[in-house]
């Protein structure tokens, strides 16, 4: 069997500006990086808002195990099957970090034959993005170093500093330091620690803006700490933000690639699920919907934390409306929600389905509640028996869903035909009344009771006493019409790992409450949330390497 | 008058293909990143190879003052002079460094009339070269924290690990810090610090390499601290170069740009010029030597250390014969040489003229050890008076040496006609006979003599007792015949920055040695050198901005 690299490397690309062609761009749209990759310009943004919207397609899934879901392979076929039945399709979807591709991860686009191309340099720096969004994220913070160095006439507490630094690395070592030693030459010492970029406000801010000045508007709203009279300071306070926004200016243009067919994919931003809303940029996501009739777009994690987030922070903010979802689901993944070891996912087993599947009746009527039509995707794998499958399709047509098996990591999108033909239909023949879970004016409190009593099914949550009082002390500083960014566990629906399935009579317990305050939302934390990975014991990068004729191995 | 920024604004730049068409290159030659950049595909260097080279003219200056001396704005206008005069020229140039342009520079790329652009992009992030090798370093430097963390097997003392972290800003705060705290889940405590990106030894290999694989290789070579044992360790022992390499991979590939008159620029790597030798990459060089009648490149600082380490490590690793040197100098610099102080510069003042004249007449004096042709360039200022200028070239012509005027920051490629003219003239009817100053096989001791003596012109050279004990130690780790790379004070010919003029009767001291074992030289310090710059009280950054139609101002 090829692996993912191999099918990529085989790949038939068209040139990047053949693809801007087809739909409907000249070269003055475009900005080329290479011979496959382009950047979108902002006038091209700004010319297209007079087109009508073409349809809006979120992918998200149950809640994730380690036997894979393939929630972005789906979303890539999906896109390519679409584009197969005559329908003009885009797929959206976030750029990839480097980190986890030099621990875990190896790097990822989709998988199979429903990959986005070229995906080597899509693993590596792609068109800058990412290096673009750490420098603006440290130039504020050596100039915030710089002015208690300088005198530190806005007199911040250094020990209230909330501003890290980041890297685009899986480097553990960097979590916590202590920064400005060795005398009153070199600055003054404090703590410090860094985060991985993906985990950079500013990443949540391109993703969240409209445009350049709406993203310098956010970037100087970012909240960097407080003064000793607890006074909040930002970037503008600082006089960052013209800067920071300068380093962002291409950056915040989307990226035009395309899948292993050819289906256009517009890939940009990637903010972490957890303390961000994990979503790609709302520029790409509607710039994709005014030259496509159908994007396929997809939210990190599970359908609790990633369509939660799309629908009531990404829609909000951006004014989408969505008008279906894909919930995938698979035999393997909901058998281990119903008890299975990894070990033994190979053997058939309907009773672990059956019991599995109440995580799946969760996020179908999680999604629901939303109102907007859902079809239920059947990722295969080559265990599942036919008696599964029948049987999982049995249950969910029980739920009165729509259910459509799909194979596009082994078919590309030949296999994901089923699937785009029931997206066709359900967004023909249903309108979505898509609303958000809460209205903004509610309180703080009332907004995190309403996520974690309907979408997760908790019977309440419960407050850390710091908890309750930053929550209070935000609503007074004039935050609580922002909407809530939860950051919990993606393994269970509650915010205990080890629950799988769909637990019941469970408490949320909320720990902490951190303002994103330019991205525009309230991060609430229910655990520890890591925002630095570390690297395993054997690396992936140790595998990694590129020949002389430039063949390169080790990216999975 | 208009700023840099404004000039360069108003540029009329050619599609980047059409510069590329012009030196006879097909769209297969070139990767574009928007209009008006492009990378030069290793492909054409390996087909060039077979053809003869063009001359090469080095560009190098007096000690710097704060007066100013425009050695980049003298290239680049000299450059455009020679295609002026019919000739086929290329410019080689560093690439620019993002942390000096947020502090105090501005960005650079020329000056006036005499610049390369785009301007913006090459001040900001270009193609993304820095940030590829900052990610490279940082891989590295992740790889050994999480070494030290997964049990250590290679016994590294955490105490003696010489590869720090690197970042492309002015961040003083970074310079030591303590790392991996917060317990046995966090990484193991140690001493640390980040350098700027420039002073990566992953630059100046990118600099020295010949081809990706010669640059693998030196990756692999590189030492990243010392055993319990004091065994060196290397990048290849961790496993760390292909993956770095990978990262690498476009990094390595030279930028094609062009000047305000549309005169090609290639603008490749930028090491430092104190702990590495300041020149852009052997590969862009060679690359513009295939393509160009005339190559005009520049090195960093003075002649005692930017010429020297030109010809002694990057001509000597690269087999490069430089054809001309151009030493640029000013009426103002050599008169802050013969001890006028910065306000007072306005005041004509031959006799300071012609006792700072000395400083001049060292550098040549040292270029004619070389035995390359040499030139002077007399940048004019508007305050030089006649007589001024007159006395300088009656000095330049008693010293036998072709002087002319070059007025490029006003005038453009009209202004470096005179000195393009005497360019083409030397080059024409004068040979060069250039060899390196020392031989390989000799003692690093006696290497370091031989620049202090002649370069210099100290009387004799002290050690610390951990200098020469680190230089016998690399002489026995079979280092002996790596050349050397001095970081010294730029602004005196002497280890004192005071010392201006042509000092003499003045000893060298040696106070610390490093191997680049990567990118194969062997770093001498003679003083503090500072690899971390820091910001100052108003940093640029706070006047930089960018408006809703793109246009950017703070950017000199």
């Amino acid at each position: 069997m090829k692996s993912d690299i191999e099918i990529a490397q085989e790949a038939s690309m068209l040139p990047i500006a053949d693809i801007a062609a087809s739909l409907g761009l000249t070269d003055d749209d475009i900005e080329l990086y290479g011979k496959y990759k382009a950047k979108l310009s902002l006038e091209l943004y700004e010319r297209l808002k007079a087109k009508p919207d073409g349809k809006l397609i979120l992918v998200t899934a149950i809640n994730p195990t380690p036997a894979g879901e393939g929630k972005s392979t789906t979303t890539v076929g999906l896109g390519q099957a679409l584009n197969l039945l005559g329908k003009k399709a885009i797929i959206a979807l976030r750029e990839p970090s480097l980190g986890p591709s030099f621990g875990i991860k190896g790097g990822a686009a989709g998988g199979g034959y429903a990959q986005v191309v070229p995906m080597e340099d899509i693993n590596l720096h792609f068109t800058g993005d990412f290096h673009a969004i750490t420098s603006a994220h440290n130039l504020l913070s050596a100039m915030i170093d710089n002015h208690l160095h300088q005198g530190n006439t806005l007199n911040i507490d250094a020990r209230r500093i909330t501003w890290k630094r980041v890297v685009d690395l899986n480097d553990r070592a960097l979590r916590n330091i202590v920064i400005g030693l060795g005398g009153p030459l070199q600055g003054v010492p404090r703590e410090d620690g860094f985060d991985i970029t993906v985990a950079s406000e500013v990443m949540a801010i391109l993703c969240l803006s409209e445009s350049l000045m709406d993203l310098k508007e956010r970037v100087g709203n970012i909240v960097i700490g407080y003064t000793f009279d607890n006074q909040p300071i930002t970037a503008r306070d600082l006089q960052a933000d013209g800067a920071m926004t300068l380093l962002l200016k291409d950056a915040i243009k989307p990226n035009l690639v395309q899948t292993l067919e050819n289906t256009p994919a517009i890939i940009h931003g990637g903010p972490f699920a957890n303390i961000a809303h994990g979503c790609n940029s709302i520029i790409a996501t509607k710039m994709a919907m005014k030259l496509a009739d159908y994007t396929v777009t997809e939210a990190g994690f599970g359908a609790d934390l990633g369509a939660e987030k799309f629908f009531n922070i990404k829609c909000r903010l951006g004014k989408l409306k969505p008008d279906a979802t894909v919930i995938v689901a698979t035999v393997r993944a909901l058998k281990m929600h119903g008890g299975v070891a990894k070990e033994d996912l190979k053997e058939e087993n309907v009773a672990a389905l059956d019991k599995g599947f109440a995580n799946l009746a969760k996020h179908i009527e999680n999604i629901k509640q939303f109102e907007v039509p859902l079809v239920v995707a059947i990722n295969c794998f080559p265990n599942d028996t036919e008696i599964e499958l029948e049987r999982l399709k049995e249950l969910c047509n029980q739920c009165g869903v729509e259910v459509a098996l799909s194979d596009v990591w082994e078919k590309g999108g030949q296999g994901g035909i089923a699937l785009a033909e029931k997206v066709i239909q359900i967004t023909e023949n249903q309108s979505s009344w898509f609303h958000t879970l809460y209205p903004s004016d509610i309180s703080l409190k009332d907004k995190i009771e309403t996520i974690a009593c309907r979408m997760y099914g908790a019977s309440g949550v419960d407050y850390t006493s710091k908890a309750s009082k930053d929550l209070e002390s935000l609503e007074k500083q004039g935050l609580k019409t922002l909407p809530i960014c939860m950051a919990k566990t993606q393994y269970s629906l509650s915010d205990d790992a080890t629950k799988l399935g769909r637990p019941d009579g469970f408490r949320i317990t909320v720990r902490e409450v951190r303002a994103s305050v330019g991205a525009g939302f309230i991060v609430v934390l229910t655990g520890q949330v890591l925002t630095m990975p570390g690297l395993p014991k054997v690396p992936s990068a140790v595998h990694m390497d590129i020949t002389e004729s430039g063949k390169i191995t080790g990216l999975f």
